[in-house]
């Protein structure tokens, strides 16, 4: 079966809408999904950008993108509410996906951090908050918390980051197929997956 | 026939696209589409952003957007060569297609200005070249230039772009439904056609 890489970072708005598609349009598309969580700051950082959201750049930009996602919510009958601050601090929530996707819940856990963080308008850079998301879902919080604030954790990140940044990921939510093909943007989640079940010889 | 004013800038990649898609879109989705050259330089400036592009202040972000650029053409079946130097100056194909599309030609010299520039990597910002585009349409190329680099033309423009403004377009193409939704992206031009079609009750 073919593959897809996705790749998200919590504090981004256009990743909550492709975390919630994509586990059936890859179905219906018979397309593997891989989650890979990782952390735009240190990306930006590196490209000398700030390290606040791009959106926070430009303001017509940003009052658009906040119209547009609750726009693109309304339209798949998904809550919104915007997070504030934003962007919200996501690392704690990307290293807790890194501990709970080999141990098969991490993908239940991002979409109930997404929908907490953009549906709910909850704080997911407060250990409280992800406490409760991992009590939801039956797991030991504490014990998780605990190894999510270790440094053998932390590193994992910082890999998993360098490792997206050499496949040239600048944004999120991103998706990469198993030739190496880039598609950034919620937008394109369609696009990756018929690139990724393309013949193989039609490159 | 509902109607969407399409804002185009002829130094933006994905607005080329765009302009190749939107007439055969709009005739099948039976929406009336109006052609809203402007300045994205202007907008740009005022938000105290660099005048280049904003593919240019991000080298990744720059590679991912001439390769999907390329892609894009290419499963459209459309020509694409990078035009160098990029951003072409775009402010006299603006001026033209102001001139010609309230006498019937605007729109076939846009979409020819867009091939000249991302299918033949031609200099737009030459006046020999507009001149050429304009012979090739049965145009009267020395009286238009004339015109085009007049007072009026000029100021008609900066109204235009005052107009995009205010529309709260920050970037090309943008699509702007009669209700005053705003769509940017080559991406979301169906999604505006959609839009327009929407009963007047259904917002």
């Amino acid at each position: 079966m073919p593959a897809v890489e996705f790749w998200l970072e919590f504090a981004s708005t256009y990743s909550y809408p492709a975390a919630m598609r994509i586990a059936s349009l890859a179905r219906e598309a018979e397309v593997t999904v891989r989650w890979r969580p990782f952390a735009l700051g240190p990306i930006f950082k590196q490209q000398g950008l700030p390290l606040d959201s791009p959106f926070n750049w430009q303001p017509a930009k940003a009052r658009y993108m906040w119209h547009d996602v609750e726009r693109l919510c309304t339209g798949l009958g998904l809550p919104f509410r915007k997070p504030d601050p934003f962007p919200q601090p996501s690392l704690l929530a990307a290293r807790i996906a890194l501990i709970g996707l080999p141990q098969g819940w991490g993908e239940d856990f991002a979409c109930a951090v997404y929908r907490a963080e953009f549906g709910g308008g909850r704080q997911i850079g407060d250990a409280a908050v992800m406490a409760e998301i991992l009590s939801g879902l039956d797991l030991d919080a504490a014990a998780i918390l605990a190894r999510a604030q270790g440094d053998e954790i932390k590193a994992e990140l910082r890999g998993v980051t360098e490792q997206a940044q050499r496949l040239g990921i600048f944004g999120a939510p991103s998706f990469v197929t198993e030739d190496g093909e880039l598609f950034w943007g919620n937008d394109r989640l369609e696009q990756a997956l018929a690139w990724a079940k393309r013949p193989k010889d039609a490159a």
